[in-house]
């Protein structure tokens, strides 16, 4: 595959496929159409949960009157297909300092997630800052181990849309699951594109899932919540995921990104269920 | 005031007040009746966000073909108030092996709380379990203090219907915030009921908030995603609260509930703002 650098998009006049993929165009009042890529399809070839949530915030932007989701959950009703979809939103509560709205994403007239999210405008954030926790402690991105070098996984196209630096490669990816689902690695859209902050929804569920070094092969989101708590600097995403409690089956996901200037950007957990007990 | 053992609930034949305050009657298709006590009002004399959402989850048990709430996200768009409520229900999808429910609690035809659930039979969960985080050291519970033993917080009643066990006094309570947002203790409801688990959603808001140790009085829910895990056993709860990221006033608060047989049973986070940034 050829990935296009950022000179070559430029050049090009091109769309980033983050940018074409997310796109909504309004069809009538609260209602948009998009279309869902098969670019950003996770294990199992299915679209990724955090893909089609970035494409429900599109839809809520256009219809609340602030223009940074501060907070979305999303659950996951069935799976999302390549090809045409439409966003039902509502404007649930506006407020002086937040609003909040619901989104629905159907294709075929059947709904497939369904998202509640509240907007804010994070600059007018006039309260006090405290980090009590710090990144992830990596070395350089340009010194850590590009995790796709060694080839592709088959049908996980969003690994050719973002790119992954560790420290060390993974267990799983060695045949050698370590059994400790706990990992930290370095993040960012491939071909020049910088994150901004919705972009992060679609982030936080973009990495190889923390369970795969328990020898498990995916697993299927229920709910997702998402904490978007700054505009990221240009840059590498540091990333922390966990899962700390699997029960029948059931586990959670946090997963947490800095910018490069050491600044927690997002938070996400997501409750999911593993393949074996979801036959 | 005075707290009824249990003994004496039994003697009287009367409900225990969790059972009382969050019990729905349903009054049309999808439409339940509910009161809003004021005995679960936390910091600032406002109803509690867990048992606004413990209401809406009693509504969806009638609404859903499972018994247990799995995952709920509640979204927090104007204070409940004592009185009578609504929570209108939507059935979205039911599968297999889940359902999805939508609640809206509205009071005086004015929309409180929007939460979304998804339902499941727990006990038919067949998946593999594995947990890789410990329950909090705590010494026994009859050996820890009781936080309400030197008195009560104006306003917060729901300190009457909880029982809080900690290791040592939190420093907020002797003036002098300790700065580390960080604590773990022990909790049940008073009278004699255990909690079972559609409760931890109210449970996992039903404590002092971390952000306190900051010195820092109260903060404003603006979102609520609570895991249920797994039924607990009957006895005290152990429970981990803490905020690790203040960012312009806006905080999360992660709470994990274990019972007394070393089990987690629940987690929640929270999007709060602190008071001083919501002026």
């Amino acid at each position: 595959m050829h990935h296009l650098t950022a000179a070559e998009l430029d050049a090009e006049g091109t769309e980033h496929p983050y940018d074409a993929d997310t796109r909504v165009e309004a069809t009538a009042d609260n209602a948009f159409a998009a279309t869902i890529s098969e670019r950003w399809n996770a294990l199992g070839g299915i679209a990724n949960g955090g893909y089609l949530l970035a494409v429900c915030l599109q839809a809520l932007r256009h219809t609340l009157p602030f223009p940074d989701p501060l907070v979305a959950s999303a659950f996951y009703l069935r799976r999302g297909a390549p090809g045409p979809a439409e966003v039902r939103t509502e404007l649930v509560r506006s407020g002086r300092r937040t609003a909040t709205g619901e989104a629905h994403l159907l294709q075929g007239g059947t709904e497939a997630v369904r998202a509640v999210a509240t907007f804010t405008d994070l600059r007018q954030a006039t309260g006090r800052t405290l980090d009590l926790d710090g990144m992830p402690d990596l070395p350089p991105p340009e010194e850590a181990l590009d995790l796709m070098a060694g080839g592709s996984l088959p049908g996980v196209n969003i690994a050719e849309m973002v790119d992954y630096r560790m420290p060390r490669l993974p267990g799983w990816s060695q045949g050698q699951p370590s059994g400790d689902p706990r990992v930290e690695f370095w993040m960012r859209f491939r071909n020049g594109r910088d994150a901004d902050l919705l972009s992060l929804a679609l982030l936080v569920d973009a990495a190889p899932p923390a369970i795969l070094e328990l020898g498990e092969f995916g697993s299927s989101t229920i709910e997702l919540t998402v904490h978007l708590r700054a505009h990221p600097a240009p840059g590498w995403l540091a990333c922390r995921a966990q899962t700390r409690h699997v029960i029948g089956g059931y586990h959670e996901e946090d997963f947490e990104l800095w910018d490069a200037t050491g600044q927690l950007v997002a938070q996400s957990r997501q409750l999911a269920l593993l393949p074996a007990a979801s036959r």
